[in-house]
Order: structure tokens, then C-alpha cells, then sequence
């Protein structure tokens, strides 16, 4: 967890100012994407000059921009460094042109993600120009119990995980109803025994269904999950299982896995 | 630039510690997506108790990570937030269809780039089974005067920057050769004249050609370039152009620009 500098008022070895660097990053989201320094100073609960001082400080770096308007916005250099990341782009890299191939054939979202804590990250989408509307964004994240690449990732996640998920009461989304633990354990053994997730979810204009399978590497270690989202009108989730598990498979082929 | 703490010996403000974790980062590259602690404090030239407590704040926060061996990568966190960079992930989000598009027509790598300061930065690459073996990645750095998609953004870069990169020898790469500056002039003018940028390279294995696209957002300003990498033995440069000019103009259009 961030401190944001609030664990002590000393500056022991002056770390304290690092979290608040952290703290400007962590600033920006989906909503947020250009902020000015009035903006920033507001969302980090830090006084303007320092805001500016530590902002300038990233500026140089090239952790953030500055665009044509004067207002602060995540900088390039951050995306040079974040492709670095072997969970994210490692991954993405290997599983691309299996992607490419689903995208092809199916003309909808194709989607990668990765668990990261009790949430799934997702890490790639390419979608067709006709695909359905969807919330979800790269680089967002995505209930691991509510979605298709959501549950796989929690099936074929460490018992602990799972445990830790269950023992709260969970709540579907976006229709926020109970969902009984038992079903879900349920659910969650069908996906390891079918290595094959289906999730159908009414949004707000259309029904969509997730279809999702899991990507292994080596050793048989969980890497990912590949899934494809398409409005239930066009869905043939079985069908449309075999593509994604047989890309899935090439991809964790590709890794090691086997 | 960054200063790497090298700038006074007095903690001003705790910045230097700003500089020295973003070293940290920086550490990372594609030759080395992992590093161990030792490996770590060496390339930043920092003692390994300072290097550890500096990379234990930013795993605190999600910008590294540790693996299995105890090795340091870049966290998950960072794509989160880098995702959210305007002139990344912003353009690519756009481009992504149209990308999807040219992939699917030509089975070969698609690239999105945009200019960072003198170079190159490869935002997005799709790339088909079947596409020839390229050195670039994406999130990495490609020279201006030596690629198609470098071309094609030093053609539209404002004349300071044209100039700045005239001003001293060019060479090409791989291969090291001098190119005249007149030369160079008359390609840069010749691209802007045709929107359409044809670069001929002759790979360790295989003769490339990479045709690139300016994209353009509001206002006319240059926003990105696309281009497509062939073999050149399937190569029709004037065919693959129309059908790269017609995909940047999608994602023109998209932003804007007309």
C-alpha cells in the first residue's frame, strides 16, 4: 500500500518526498487524463509550489508532459519504461499474433489480462471497428468475480486467493447482486475443470457475453488469460471457446508451458 | 536531463531522492527486463542498502516488481499509469481499429509511432505470424533519418527540429553511411509533397521496406505516423501506400482533423 509520505513526519533519508513523487503519477486515471497544477495540488493534498517543484522534477525525467495548454499529463518516457514490464508487455508480446488471429476471425474484442492483488488488469484489447461498446480500457482494471477473464484468472489462482475473495460477500457487476459463495465456488470449479470461462452480463444497452480461457507458462504456472468479449445476439459461446482455448493453448505453448 | 542526485551534495528538498528512484527505473531496459539487486546498485552507482530501500518504496507502490528469484522488473503499476500518456495510448486507443485493419490486409508488422524530442518512439506494433523478424519494439526508440516512420515524422516535425538533426552528419543505420544533408532535405520534401514516406533497408537477413503515413489531429498538427514493415520481395510500396495513407486518414478524421 502507498504511504504517501503519512507514515512519518521526519524525513527519514527523505523517502518520504518519493511517495509524494508517486503520489502526483498516481494523480491521473481514466477520468483524469490532463490535469492543471491547481488540479494536481487539489488530488494530492499537496501545497502548489511543492506540487510544481516535484512536478518539474518528472517533467525532466519525462514522466509527465506538459501539453499545449499548460496542464500536466503522464509523459512517454513512462510508456518506454512500463513496456519493460515482463507480467505486462513480456506476456503481451508472445500472445499478440494469437490475438491478431482471434481478432481476425471473431471481428470483436480480443482481450489479455493478468491478476494483479484481488483484481484483473488488462493488459491488451484489440478491437474491430464493429465491435460492441465496452468499458473496460487497457491498462484498466476489472473484478476478478464479475467478468470472463476475471474468473478464470480467480480459477486457476492460488487457493489463498480464492479463500480471501470468498470469505467477504461478493456482488455482481454492474447489477450489484449477492452472489452466494457456493455458486461461485461452483462456478469456479466448472472453469478448471472446462479450462474455459463463459460470463454473460446485461450492459447498459446490450448483452454481452466474455468467453475466456487460460494462458499457462512455464512450469504450468498461470501467465494470463486470453478472452473475447461479443454481444450475446452474435454469440456462439462454445464455438467461439474452442478459438480462444486454441489460441490460448499456442500462446502457452509459446511460453514454455509444454 | 536527468541529474541522478549528481547535482549538489545537499538534500535540497529531498529532490535528489526523486532523481535517484527514477534511476532506479531507468536501470530497466530491453536487454535487461530483470535485475538483481547487486545488479541494480551497480547500474545506478549507488550503494546496495540505498538502492534496496529505494526499490522497496516504489515495489510499495506498484512501479517494481520482484519475480520468483527475487530478481526486480517493472511493476504492473507503471502500465497502469503510462497507459493514460495522451500521446501514447491516447493516438493508439484511435488507431487500434484502423491498425487491426492494415494487419488484417496485410499480414505484416503495422507500426504506430511518434516523435520524442530527435526520435522515434514505437507506441504500437501488431504483427502477424508470419511478419519478417524486425529488431524495434514497442515502447523503443528509433532513429528519424533512418526508418520509414522516422521519415515521415521529421518530414511534419516543425523546421527547428529539421534543422537541428541537418545541422550535424547523419548517418544511416545499420549500415553507417554519410547522408548528404541536400539528400535528406529532398526525401523530407518529397515526403511532405507525396504524405507518403518509402524507406528501403537491407537487414541483417532480409531487404525491408517501410512505408509510413503522417496522422494528423486537430488543427492539422501531426500527431503520429502509421506505417507497415514488408519484405521486400512482397513488397508494392505504391500499393501498400495507398492502403496506409487511407488507414492514417481514418484515424485523422477520428481526431479531428477535418
Amino acid at each position: 500500500m502507498p504511504t504517501n509520505g503519512k507514515r512519518g513526519r521526519r524525513p527519514a533519508h527523505g523517502e518520504p518526498v518519493v511517495d509524494r513523487a508517486l503520489a502526483l503519477l498516481a494523480a491521473f486515471d481514466a477520468d483524469h487524463r490532463t490535469l492543471s497544477l491547481a488540479e494536481l495540488s487539489r488530488r494530492c493534498e499537496m501545497p502548489p509550489s511543492s506540487a510544481l517543484r516535484l512536478a518539474n522534477r518528472l517533467r525532466e525525467w519525462g514522466a509527465l508532459e506538459r501539453d499545449d495548454a499548460g496542464r500536466f499529463c503522464v509523459g512517454l518516457r513512462l510508456l518506454e519504461v512500463a513496456t519493460l514490464a515482463p507480467r505486462g508487455h513480456g506476456l503481451r508480446q508472445v500472445a499478440l499474433p494469437f490475438m491478431n488471429d482471434l481478432a481476425e476471425v471473431t471481428h470483436q474484442h480480443v482481450q489479455l489480462a493478468v491478476r494483479d492483488g484481488m483484481q484483473a488488469l488488462l493488459v491488451e484489447r484489440l478491437s474491430g471497428h464493429q465491435a460492441a461498446p465496452v468499458d473496460y480500457r487497457t491498462g484498466g482494471r476489472l473484478p476478478l468475480h464479475s467478468t470472463g477473464v476475471g474468473l478464470a484468472l480467480l480459477a486457476f489462482a492460488p487457493r489463498e486467493v480464492q479463500e480471501e475473495l470468498l470469505a467477504k460477500p461478493v456482488y455482481s457487476e454492474p447489477d450489484n447482486r449477492l452472489i452466494p459463495a457456493d455458486k461461485l465456488r461452483r462456478t469456479l470449479a466448472e472453469v478448471r475443470r472446462e479450462r474455459l470461462a463463459i460470463f454473460r452480463r446485461q450492459d447498459e444497452t446490450v448483452a454481452i457475453v466474455s468467453v475466456a480461457a487460460p494462458i499457462f507458462g512455464r512450469g504450468e504456472v498461470l501467465a494470463g488469460v486470453l478472452g473475447v468479449l461479443v454481444p450475446k445476439r452474435v454469440a456462439q459461446p462454445r464455438h467461439l471457446g474452442l478459438a480462444v482455448q486454441t489460441a490460448a493453448r499456442g500462446i502457452s505453448r509459446e511460453l514454455g508451458a509444454w
